[in-house]
């Protein structure tokens, strides 16, 4: 039988290490979410998220805009909350309304404040090995193999999708030389030809493709680790609605060594290296500013 | 008998191009290139990039510097450059003497003058599938690849190297949904395991990894499709010094459908892309530019 990564204790070593350094360093950090118009999913998130922070000392403040606020507005409260001093973290609730462009929103964030890290400035230095944010889905995946000692070196990983946020993201990183890098990574999508038989050779699986229970034991070997990124939501006749992976959990975890839950796992950590990131810039930036001295870092 | 991919007929056919649309539009395209210190390598190049140019229509300037010059001089040039209108294209030659950290160097250069697509925000842009600048030796790829018409989408490729400049930009641009895009792409390196077995799945094999000759026939398989990105220097004891590839031509190409050499083969390539990535910086630059109007470009 599989062991089951949870990601709920994942998170709360994370939790537990961001709320030690604010209070070491006397940290004041501050996020900002602007939501635009109504939706609950993003709302109940955005409520977790503040109170997730106030609990490890991340003041997580709210603006709401009406669907109806033009791009230009967006853009200059964007523009004012890079400039605000106080604030070392910004982030963008999707769904964003139609008339509003994602890519517009994105490059106008200070790369410095990109919790993120989707601007291209942190894709870049991602890539290039550079320090920066990076998106918490991929974060999350880094931060389970982390605390699992999953090795990854000279091992085949396999990711299936490729995405800007997760599958590129993941490849890259996988690649990188350091600890949960040096692997031998294959990125698998919709145009790959016989998958079934790449998948059956990875050491490690990733899936991020957004299809409920896709991943078949058929298609992985003896002894895999599994890292399910997907969340997919089903109906089941007897539970009514119900989350579910890109894993078929119930009959693929006896063949694998390791496995995470859906939930429970890898998305269950993405909050966690989100306030984490906000740890990383309140840093940064409480250091670079030159108008900060010890007494502010002390009151 | 394997198809020989020449370079120089990619290159021929870009450099018309460049041409024809530089007459087209009468654009007046500026490439400065900063020399540091003293190299016969680098040297022969940028007199080569300015030969090239000159026949097609593109300004190469050569700015050089003694090897003393300080890392703040030299940031304070680029940011000249990056103001001055008539400028189209920045290029800093290597090798930078030990006192100038290529990072920052790096950073200084305006994204839209960044020929060589080194800047975060052009290596992000390239990740996330937007317009901006791609690295030469990965860009000459993908137009060899277009050239010869070779297919990409559901195929095993496999990459043999992880630079920041080669490997990963190519594994990020083979996965894009594209022409040469929509491949199932594969990255080995150094700390892969069993490579030999991995690299006999590939459909198309692009070596990048700096070791002459290391691509033996018993690691490809028949009918193979290889690209040889390495430019390697060994001594032959009829010839004297020469250059070889990281694939043993000799040895593999019959197994191969096709194969590129070494010389004349991605390499011939780069040159051209380079200068097309000027091309593309002055239209866009031009264009831009509100000062310019009509008759500027009709003069």
């Amino acid at each position: 039988m599989a062991q089951i990564l949870s990601g709920k204790v994942v998170a709360k070593a994370i939790f537990a290490n961001i709320k030690k350094e604010i209070e070491e360093h006397q940290l004041k950090p501050k996020l900002v979410i602007i939501i635009i118009g109504h939706d609950p999913a993003a709302e109940f998130y955005v409520q977790n998220l503040e109170k997730k922070g106030s609990k490890i000392g991340i003041s997580v403040q709210t603006r709401k805009f009406t669907a109806d606020i033009s791009e230009a507005d967006i853009l200059k409260e964007i523009s004012l909350l890079n400039d605000d001093k106080s604030i070392h973290g910004i982030m963008i609730q999707k769904p964003l309304p139609s008339h509003v462009a994602e890519s517009k929103i994105v490059l106008a964030i200070d790369p410095a404040k990109d919790m993120d890290g989707f601007h291209p400035v942190n894709i870049g230095n991602m890539i290039l090995d550079q320090a920066g944010f990076i998106p918490s889905t991929p974060a999350a995946v880094l931060e389970m193999l982390r605390f699992y000692n999953i090795e990854t070196a000279g091992r085949k990983v396999v990711i299936l999708g490729r995405s800007n946020i997760v599958g590129k993201p993941l490849a890259n990183l996988l690649l990188r030389k350091d600890q949960t890098g040096n692997a031998t990574v294959t990125v698998c999508h919709s145009r790959t030809k016989n998958l079934a038989e790449i998948t059956n050779q990875a050491d490690i699986l990733i899936a991020a493709i957004g299809r409920a229970n896709y991943v078949q034991p058929e298609m992985i070997k003896q002894n895999v680790v599994v890292i399910d990124v997907g969340v997919n939501q089903i109906v089941d006749l007897e539970k009514g609605q119900k989350y579910v992976g890109d894993v078929d959990f119930e009959k693929c975890s006896e063949k694998c060594s390791m496995i995470t839950p859906v939930p429970g796992g890898v998305g269950t950590v993405t909050t966690a290296v989100l306030l984490n990131n906000v740890l990383k810039s309140t840093k940064k930036l409480t250091v670079q500013d030159n108008f900060i001295d010890e007494k502010w870092l002390k009151k």
